[in-house]
């Protein structure tokens, strides 16, 4: 059965991105893919380009959509084994899952990282839960330590947009003033590993990624050294991966702002949104004709329409 | 016109049920039979099967979904007559009712027991109020008294599994934190009365349910006594139709677990779910081969697509 | 781009009212018109009419629909410019807008008034930073100064039950416990300006709407002396607007009853619902067979269907 909850789960990525590019250029050539099957979308988090683009990439497919705030709509879930449930959860996962995949041909979940116990959060418990107890393919929407659909709107982003052969793609660490996950840097950097760029990671002592998403590129802590003859510069904040879910720093000089833009080589400005003006990038950057951003969230569509539709070929 | 809150509803419960085995096979043969008509479901609680299921298979007789969450996407309503509506609630019934009957052909009404009122509860006010006021077709997606898709479901993965032509059935209060309603009990109880099953019932003393749904079921005091022979067990909680809404026990020896089972004719088990582990019934037994919980759930499908359908074609 | 948040967006309002008196006749007329195409339904306050009314309008052209409750789904949106957003709103307008574009053909927005602040409230700020920067298709949903879905369908009503060439239409204000926007008198004033009718205004002192909206009509503060001769009364609170925001009076003398209803030439019932019952409106005026609530309700699809059909054929 094929999954998407990370690089891994795909045999073959240059074939998936090309499917990406051509889906981008002819979104509406197979309407009737999804014909009598229903894609079930598990949000146990906030969402608004997820929720959205996968709704409209399910829409192209002609696979009917049913979207399930866990919170709001149902029970909490027990995901734990042997626990006698006398207190506030209603419900083990391991009915939760393989009843929601028999209304559900494909699920999406959506699971944040608690970021306070790091081991728990790298296991991917909701996540595997799902894969491990549904019976059918899983999309992750985002888990604890990874964002996939993201990584791949990003990569179509990226080959539409570069100038040269093999890019210089800079992923900076920006300031926020809330702990995030590691989920969007850590995904980026493993796509990154089968992309023809040259990805250097800058950020603060500290901030450094598990080196399973990091191998292969260049760490820089000096960002004026990083930013030099960029081609693309990511920007994301993301909580300590070393001191579990810390908030290590808040310096405004990791900004993406024009004065370090200056360094590279006329730069596109990338981030996955939702984005802090002012916070992780001046309004003058995020502003400017060489921000992807938009275009960026708009191949969200793109991305999960090229899983949907590998995922129901398979 | 044919409303779906009660078996009384129904002309001919058999026929019903044939329909229904003929979907379980053939969900999609009907894929226009709701064109141009819209399903309301409407939630005055929370829910993960029936959201779903009654979603999955309007979908499957090409019948649009409209789902509304009334306390968070709208209004408080209101349904005493005569009221000057100067508090807290925004809405009569009275308007509520007949203005969703707009937009929607049939409605589907989830609305559960206060359990602090016998009375207006077994009156089944706000069910009641849109089968008077609204002018379509209504299904109960579980009223205070009553879980008729959930029965329906029930019958039907009876009759699948079944090996004897008339099988015994019990049906068995289990201990649970909280006080739940009586409706799931009360609506399995009323639909067996039609099938061609041998239905023993036990509980605690106390726990009686009103004798318009146990008439004809065999009240059995002692569980070994009950399990004794039996071909499905179907486990639930309730509280006290009685000592209306009470919690008069919790005594785990309720629960369903291996020793029970073992007295009763390699009986297969069934609950409705959500069900609470090592409380309701033990894990050895909800995860032994002869639980038929998903298989249940997935039957939700059925019974619902089958009543839309007779809903339709009525 | 056609948009659809006041008259002054519509070039020919006539033709906009036949287009609607058809759609009444024969709404499935046009069933593919939406194809490949998804309207997104964004709420920043509670619905229940616009929620539902616009998704079957929608249905009807073989429009999608993803409906998006901002506050329950998604993040806390920044609209100032220049902010540095370190604090609880997580993504800008200048983001969120262009985004959902990205997956939404036609945004659908309802963003009430704060009613604390007159220049903000009419300033129009949500609504107008959709149509700035989401660059499709914007129609309001109820915005913080006008309802025009509403009030279009306002009109086919009166166009649909009226028995005179010209007739009296008479906007009273009615008590009500809570303030309330403008919104609706607001928009009821502006279409009446181009519909064949006497409008006549009338409330206590102190609750005069913006004359651009007033303007052409009779402002009378003696209930008795609007209610003669009328032959549509429609009944609406809203707080004041030269006190902006404050509740000046409850006086219930200005519910609408059966007295003063004796003094019209007959006149049909109109309110936009929810309706506070025996505070705004009398049971025996609204339980009356003048009453046209429910088919105003109902009016609610064709005039959606007639907006989006605007702006699908635009």
């Amino acid at each position: 059965m094929l999954h998407f909850t990370k690089l891994a789960d795909i045999a073959n990525p240059q074939q998936l991105l090309q499917q990406a590019l051509e889906i981008k250029q002819y979104p509406f050539e197979k309407p009737d893919l999804g014909k009598n099957k229903t894609l079930g979308l598990v949000f146990f988090n906030s969402s608004l380009r997820t929720r959205l683009s996968s709704q409209r990439a399910a829409q192209n497919l002609g696979l009917h959509t049913i979207v399930m705030n866990v919170s709001a709509d149902a029970w909490q879930l027990e995901f734990e084994d042997g626990t006698v449930m006398n207190a506030g959860k209603a419900e083990h996962i391991r009915e939760a899952a393989p009843v929601m995949a028999q209304y559900c041909d494909i699920l999406g979940i959506r699971a944040f990282a608690g970021l306070s116990d790091r081991e728990a959060d790298y296991r991917e418990e909701i996540l595997t839960a799902f894969q491990q107890f549904s019976g059918v393919p899983v999309i992750s929407l985002e888990s604890a330590t990874r964002h996939p659909l993201q990584s791949l709107a990003d990569w179509v982003t990226i080959e539409t947009n570069k100038k040269t052969e093999r890019p210089k793609v800079v992923l900076t660490w920006a300031p926020h003033p809330r702990a995030l996950p590691q989920a969007v840097g850590n995904s980026f950097a493993e796509w990154m590993q089968v992309a023809d760029v040259d990805l250097t990671i800058t950020h603060p002592p500290g901030y450094e990624l598990d080196e399973v998403f990091s191998a292969g590129a260049t760490i820089e802590y000096d960002p004026y050294k990083a930013y030099a003859g960029a081609d693309f510069v990511y920007a994301k904040n993301w909580s300590s991966f070393q001191s579990y879910g810390q908030v290590l720093s808040q310096d405004a000089r990791w900004m993406v702002d024009a004065e370090k833009m200056a360094l590279t080589n006329e730069a596109f400005f990338m981030h996955c949104l939702p984005v802090r003006r002012n916070v992780v990038v001046a309004d003058a950057v995020i502003d400017s004709p060489k921000s992807l951003v938009i275009e960026q969230a708009g191949n969200r569509t793109v991305s999960a329409q090229a899983v949907m539709q590998a995922i129901l070929t398979h």
